[in-house]
């Protein structure tokens, strides 16, 4: 592996979650496996478990951390090839690829979608760019279309909390006031595909999910339906990917309420919207396990870099 | 001492100071304390001297640091409880303190008062909700009304420039051309009144600070009187308690010059306004100790952090 | 060498071009220098590579270092002596200098000039009342007038790839779409006086650098000419300096093209506007080297703060 950018390149997932469970028991076991490396952390969005998690999971490595948020402190990068630069960007991807990649051992990368051009973010220009004209190893920290700490995250948190072999397991689309990325969503989705779980996906018409990643698994436009007999609910919103970006009014009420959940685990890779997404009594009630799986990013991202320090 | 919140946390300040003034003689005599620790140091405001000093008692223990500023590089926080978070705020305090508890091993944090509403403002909710949430030590780097590592570095200072045992500390309200808030004052006025010192405090009519807080402690309205015979002047400005956030007309002129200083020492937090709060030849003169005094934040953060990883 | 902050302290040039060689062959080799040693960075302005590379220069040494950018997470520097400061700046210099030497052993500073007053940006205050009121070294990281740590950069690299014993170095203005700092071109052309090169300076009628600066070095206005037998084109835009900070009309193109390059190499400190300054099809072929030097910045840096660190 010689960059970590999609949830598809993992092959053995419960290889990969063991390894995960086996760190988060000592997390310092490798502490010297990243001394006098650096890894740069770029982020074009905000962030708050992704930046502290990965720093967390580096300082256990050893190795030192630099955050980047690189419109704010940086220059403007350029993605276009071929183009004229008399605008705003003042830098090209070429150059600040390869130039980082004479500072930092590890460059972890945070681009969110413009959710405007379908075609142009499902291209994953940034990180692919980044990918291209960098040398060292790239993690991706939410791209256009995946995000998948997250959902390497997600695995390791529904394997340390299921209680049967086969959980029944609904991601659920729900209400948000903003236009969101559906990154999380499918690299939830592809993480279920690999694991031994019965899987359901929730959303109401006109909010399926790209049905390249979707492909067979069963999407049910009655949260009611979907819900019965789930061990886990991972609630989240994503803007609609038919009309791209576009929030489509929906008549029943997707919030994920203290009635619905029933004895199911509750899962969301914050952060979470309180009384828009789910409900108060969710969220502080027993069956949450939110902060339990945002520890879990840690040592998902200590993994990753673990295998792309020891093999990149 | 679970968290560092209040100078009133402080029962015995002598032998505080005393542990501080050791730090300083030599401040890497811990420097294995904080091995593998993290401190996530949180700024809902600007900071120099805070963050600074802060993160180098940190790296004194040999502890990292990892700074946010939280509006501008994470979520907007929300801190109402109950409500329907369909605004501009994110991510819940409830969320916020747990996720970040589980990558810091301690939180600094740094959140100024809106001085709009008193109420609101005394009830300190923003540190409050961190306390409450919050499964590490939080540290108050400056909350609505206190701030009490200035307090401790100013008692430590006292300590050291002292020429008598029982000095004359003038507490000066001094003009400025901003709103701003009591958090200095009021830890200034609570340290006082546990240190041995003939204290007093000057301002203008309509400029009292909390009674509650205040207490005995006598208040001159008239500076010419107040500071005859000090030790020490500590300049600072405050708006009005009273008529709560407010800036009322002062008739005469509360700067402090080189003519009323005579041989006392000056102390501030800074920043501070050159020619509008204090004259520039105070200043540049020999009884400013100002500087010493901001070096000693380095010593009173150390001593805070000692005192939480190794109790807390 | 208390300050590192002009390439005119650099009386041995090429001794100090040898040292970091051997720095760069084995850059771990002082990783104790500056064990328990910070070094604070402060940004007005935006960076990425020296940022980083002053970053990674400073952990090669076992330096811990702290990044603040200056205007956006501290307050506002006042610069000028006795002002009434009711304005928008809330800290002197005087304090803010002073205050900073406390808590770091070496500052980096970046501070670019206005390009409105000629005489103000040549006073260089900035740069100069952090070294008047500083007690630690300062490293100038691009001041108004100067980029000594590019230009020291500029000379390791053009060693390096040097084919001959007396290179020819053309240093050609470029076009550009912002109105530039004369820094980086101010402090090659005074690096290059300390080389044994052939070294002409390019620029059209209006762009003519200092004078003071330029001295006898030969100035072409005709880019043709002047290229002629390269064997290194440094390539950079600045303002006019006669119409000081003005942007004049320029007839010809004066951007480098894979044609004009023959078999030059090119430099540039970047970043760098593609397809403005430079075609596309010279940064991508083989004879640009701005990779490679950029990657020397640390290594400039390195030699810098290694210096200060064992005679500052």
């Amino acid at each position: 592996m010689k960059h970590f950018s999609s949830i598809s390149q993992i092959d053995d997932l419960n290889l990969w979650i063991n390894q995960a469970l086996e760190i988060k028991k000592n997390p310092l076991q490798d502490a010297d496996l990243g001394r006098n490396k650096t890894i740069g952390l770029l982020f074009f969005n905000s962030s708050l478990r992704t930046r502290l998690s990965t720093q967390k999971a580096a300082t256990n490595l050893g190795m030192h951390s630099i955050v980047l948020n690189v419109s704010k402190e940086a220059w403007a990068i350029e993605f276009e090839d071929g183009t004229i630069m008399n605008g705003s960007t003042a830098e090209h991807i070429k150059e600040a690829a390869a130039v980082l990649s004479q500072y930092c051992d590890v460059i972890g990368l945070r681009a969110f979608p413009q959710l405007v051009d379908r075609v142009k973010d499902e291209s994953e220009h940034i990180l692919k760019a980044f990918i291209k004209y960098a040398s060292v190893p790239i993690i991706n920290m939410e791209s256009s279309t995946e995000h998948p700490l997250q959902a390497l995250t997600d695995a390791i948190t529904i394997s340390e909390f299921k209680t049967k072999k086969r959980p029944k397991v609904v991601l659920s689309w729900c209400p948000h006031t903003k236009v969101l990325p559906h990154a999380v969503a499918n690299s939830f989705v592809m993480t279920m595909q690999k694991m031994d779980v019965d899987f359901v996906i929730a959303n109401p018409k006109g909010y399926n999910l790209n049905p390249a990643i979707t492909k067979d698994i069963k999407i049910e436009h009655d949260q009611e339906v979907a819900i019965q007999h789930a061990d886990f609910i991972y609630a989240k919103n994503w803007s609609s990917y038919e009309h791209y970006g576009r929030i489509r009014k929906v008549k029943s009420n997707w919030m994920i309420t203290q009635e619905k959940m029933k004895d199911a685990k509750f899962m969301h890779c914050l952060p979470v919207r309180r009384n828009v997404v789910v409900e108060d009594s969710v969220l502080d009630g027993p069956n949450s396990i939110v902060i339990e799986q945002s520890n879990n990013r840690t040592f998902a991202a200590q993994l990753v870099l673990k295998k792309l320090l020891q093999h990149g």
